[in-house]
């Protein structure tokens, strides 16, 4: 089934408040959710449509088996594996980030073009000059890149990433790509959200 | 004028390309940057009407009217000060991201609770300890935090922060924050953003 953007969004924050239950907490009412992220009743039990989970009048969701059916609708089992392109700040941050595993995404090593940080090894991932990429992409079979290099290297990077074969490019830097059409680029786009947080004023 | 979320996030792509373009570039078509971000023409015409900009016929938009145009319409002149909360190492890096000085974000402090980490500087923002910060944000008139504290520390700093007059908190932490209705959150929510990317198969 085909879950739009937003209610993937709200679901993985459902999962984070399930995740944060005390063992005991058999179930769940749509209105503590719907409280805690100050959204309507009604919008919670619409999304949880998606995953197919019936709440018990009165009793609320089951805790445990509704964490299981976000985890498969959300598809937190199938790992993908990514590298991390641009061993910088932000880099390192995210391949330091151990949570992102539980999701499905598995940051197995990093690339940078600069002498001084390849060879390092950063929270188990080694980092290659960004020569490798291709190989290495080809050996591990390895189609997602988060890039996180500066603005005015990106497209050069992003270039040589789609050359690589990588097919998702999770785009933290602030250059819009020019790409072909086979590769997926996902702008992260933070100004864009801070935008929306404060200009709009309002809640997500 | 209250501009929808997804045309907040546009328009700040569209102002990135803008910011791209080459001096001489003097004018852009709505085609032209439909076809960078791969969406359709109609929607950039139709965002664009948001910030009242009219594109001549066949010539295209004024590039530096535009830019203009959308930079007072998002508000990036109108500089919003905010404090880093939890000096890790996203916390870090977004502290050394100098980029969001041009979209209206100016950290202008970093707090911890760790007093190995107390008393540094990140690039020339002053790490305080935490029980600093309901003070500095008062004297400095700061209602904006972004919190980078572990998981288990979030909901303990965002309580810390509400009771600090913190009117807005960009929470890049995986935990669902239960506070008063006057404090605004931003789940910034990357592991969702991950799984809308690879799970959808889209772009954005």
């Amino acid at each position: 089934m085909n879950i739009p953007d937003k209610v993937v969004n709200r679901l993985t924050l459902y999962h984070f408040i399930l995740d944060d239950l005390r063992d005991d907490e058999e179930y769940i009412s749509s209105t503590k959710i719907a409280q805690l992220l100050k959204i309507d009743n009604s919008q919670v039990r619409k999304d949880l449509k998606y995953v197919d989970n019936q709440g018990k009048c009165r009793v609320g969701y089951n805790t445990k088996e509704l964490k299981k059916r976000i985890e498969e609708s959300l598809g937190f089992k199938k790992t993908k594996d990514a590298f991390v392109v641009g061993a910088g700040n932000l880099g390192s941050a995210l391949a330091k980030y151990d949570g992102f595993k539980d999701y499905g995404l598995n940051i197995l090593a990093m690339f940078d073009k600069d002498t001084k940080k390849t060879g390092t090894v950063i929270n188990g991932k080694e980092v290659f000059d960004i020569s490798k990429v291709s190989h290495l992409a080809s050996k591990l079979g390895v189609e997602v890149a988060i890039l996180t290099v500066p603005k005015e290297n990106a497209q050069a990077a992003a270039n040589y990433l789609a050359g690589a074969g990588i097919k998702y490019i999770w785009n933290f830097t602030t250059c819009v790509l020019d790409l072909p059409k086979d590769v997926k680029v996902w702008n992260e786009n933070l100004i864009g959200s801070f935008l929306q947080f404060i200009v709009s004023d309002k809640e997500k």
